[in-house]
């Protein structure tokens, strides 16, 4: 739990930051070392919706401008970021805590996948807990006493035979599931909003494509039309096309079929 | 589909990128302009398993230092990297075509999540075809023209107030959902090979600390006992405490017990 001195010149704090977005999981940053990598982790987190960021004995003090530099927009997020002298001080008002690990350590916890961990993490925010993710620093990740503060693991499935995230993509890979299991899912395509044409315009189309193909004499031999028709007709209806692509469409044969009449 | 000639300094290439690992989906960044980013996605990509990479019209040209810099171990993916003149010539053997776009365009294609991309990528590739996700450059995205020659389009769920991923960052999500579709959903947690004690251990550390809380008067009033006893059996059960911890925690009670007398 590391309650002893981390790094002298942290300013103590208590207050969390508050959010004006939906309740969403704690970030919590263990002895991070460069500003840079802060505030590209506030930008990563952003991007999915989270804000509550807190750091537990950052190397270089907080705040920190390099920080800022980078967080280019999240400003939001590293303003409100909150740095404390030791991780139960940061974890004091938390419920649910996982960490995250590049393996899992030869620890009796839980192993969850970043998907499973939003999706408890979601479930427990909605009933009022106050939930947190731990990152470790650059160099060494999370110690076996911090990953001892949690009440699971969470490992990213990287290629084991290569395996190089850094804080800021790890910070994304769980802030983006979060987004996922918070309902985010994702956008509506133009597709949604645009009725496909009644089956009598595609039956029309239908009818001029048979009608023309009909008149260049390509269906041979006559008895394999019925199958010929039948695929056709598969393959266009599939396109699920709109009322205007159908008279697009119908524009197209015509052209066509007048150019090879 | 942009077939025309988009830089002069690209050597044209025919081969598909080899790769000694599971078939995964063909990464293409259209147009990418610095070394560094593209060195980043390889690196993003590989984490999570995939190899190929192609690239159409690179702006400084290739192969480029920058990205093998950049790269960081994922040599790998930037050694068999390949420069295409065109979209159209990136995509030539590929059969499904995915487009990322940071919003979904006024187009009448589907607009499909991150996961959803990748279930389907993933049933595709089972069945042999070979598969294609578009990244834009860094400045501008794919031109419309570029999303067209797609199937679907991929928008990744944002935060809309905040939307700021970069090229690797959005090509770590596709990866890493790819890997989760492909079947490396989660790490195997220490716990899994551990067994939990059998419930005579458990009830025997249960009847040591009754008795212990017996001796120091805890069931008061004594018609509570039974609820009280319940509770404790519960919050203990739940655990799932391996023969180790049972033993540990017997040794811990007794102690205390001890002390306490």
């Amino acid at each position: 739990m590391s309650d002893g001195p981390r790094a002298p010149h942290v300013r103590p704090a208590i207050a969390s930051a508050p959010s004006s977005l939906r309740p969403a999981p704690v970030f919590v940053l263990v002895e991070p070392q460069l500003g840079e990598n802060i505030g590209a982790t506030a930008r990563a987190m952003f991007n999915f919706g989270c804000a509550d960021l807190r750091l537990v004995a950052p190397r270089d003090g907080w705040p920190n401008p390099a920080a800022t530099a980078t967080a280019s927009g999240a400003d939001y997020v590293v303003d409100r970021a909150v740095a404390y002298p030791s991780l139960s001080a940061a974890l004091a008002d938390c419920a649910y805590v996982v960490a995250t690990t590049a393996r899992p350590r030869e620890m009796l916890l839980p192993v969850l996948s970043p998907q499973e961990t939003a999706e408890i993490l979601r479930h427990r925010i909605d009933r009022g807990e106050r939930c947190a993710i731990l990152f470790g620093g650059e160099r060494a990740g999370l110690s076996n006493e911090d990953v001892a503060a949690a009440n699971a693991i969470v490992s990213i499935p990287v290629n084991p035979a290569f395996a190089s995230l850094n804080l800021a993509q790890a910070a994304l890979v769980l802030a983006y599931e979060w987004a996922k299991a918070d309902g985010r899912e994702r956008f509506a395509s133009a597709l949604d909003a645009v009725a496909a044409a009644p089956r009598a315009d595609l039956d029309g189309l239908l009818d001029q494509i048979v009608a023309a193909l009909d008149h260049a004499g390509y269906f041979h031999p006559e008895h394999r039309r019925p199958v010929m028709e039948r695929n056709l007709r598969v393959a266009l209806t599939r396109a699920g096309f709109t009322e205007n692509e159908v008279r697009t469409l119908r524009g197209v044969f015509k052209t066509l079929s007048r150019g090879g009449a």
